[in-house]
């Protein structure tokens, strides 16, 4: 059920955009029941950071120094959010994020620190460290993506890649 | 009346985030009809837009060098983004762009574009190498404040305006 699930409301986000979707149209999409849906994530934000776990799973980080493993990262996490629903499901909870601390905890500790333990280690970074370079890739590409609505060209992917590995993997 | 509808949009988000803002009761607070409200700005993300930019107002850029004109750049945003209800006001327009065209062209012409000629022109520098780092410097912050709820350190802030410096002030 949850594959069926989570395809169905990155799918309405990427319709109706997150404040407009509902967990009663998720639901139907889905062929589920909304009680069913509500047991198992109990608000609509729950669903959706569950879905985009699943939607991002392992991050493929490959490179011999930690310049490469850079590049890797920021461009895994560039073709992840061009899936689609992926970035407006991700901006949207980002703005709920901010106003309640429910959805933070669900994303800091569902969503992001699955990844910050391995990565920080892969990329020989402190904990803090790794976090500002996460805020400066998934920020800007997010940012790009809600004012644009395009994903980043390539070479702004290698300015943004350059300015990161001077300032992180010195 | 319109400085009263600002204050009463930003405030409701500050209290429900976007998504879970509405017109209905920013009118209420704001002490105008709704049908008033829609009038002046045919959508939510139209007053928020608004909302936004007479928040923000003039920006404030100081300094005798590139570097140092980032620096202050940087830190003026952080402080706008740190004002009720305007952090999640903007991730929450943003969400909405990236599957909104209407919402995208309102935040790129009535928000944007005021601001990019001026800094683009202060910091000499192309329009879209100014754009890229606006998008890194705003993606970051809002970044950070969708997941941890905090503004960003002073000393992550060092560290980003260095890395910012010697991509874009050489």
């Amino acid at each position: 059920m949850d594959e069926r699930v989570f395809s169905a409301a990155l799918d309405e986000i990427a319709r109706v955009g997150y404040a407009g979707a509902t967990m009663d149209r998720m639901a139907a999409a889905a062929g589920v029941a909304k009680t069913t849906l509500y047991r198992r994530w109990p608000s609509k934000a729950a669903l959706v950071v569950a879905s985009l776990s699943h939607a991002f799973g392992a991050v493929e980080i490959v490179g011999d120094d930690t310049a490469a493993k850079i590049e890797s990262g920021v461009r895994w996490l560039a073709v992840q959010l061009q899936a689609p629903g992926v970035a407006p499901a991700f901006a949207g909870v980002f703005a709920e994020a901010i106003v309640d601390a429910d959805t933070r905890a669900l994303l800091e500790q569902s969503f992001q620190r699955p990844y910050v333990t391995p990565l920080s280690a892969a990329m020989n970074m402190s904990g803090p460290k790794f976090l500002l370079l996460a805020d400066i890739v998934a920020g800007t590409l997010l940012h790009r993506m809600g004012v644009s609505g395009r994903s980043m060209t390539d070479a702004d992917i290698r300015v943004l890649v350059s300015m990161l590995v001077g300032a992180f993997a010195a």
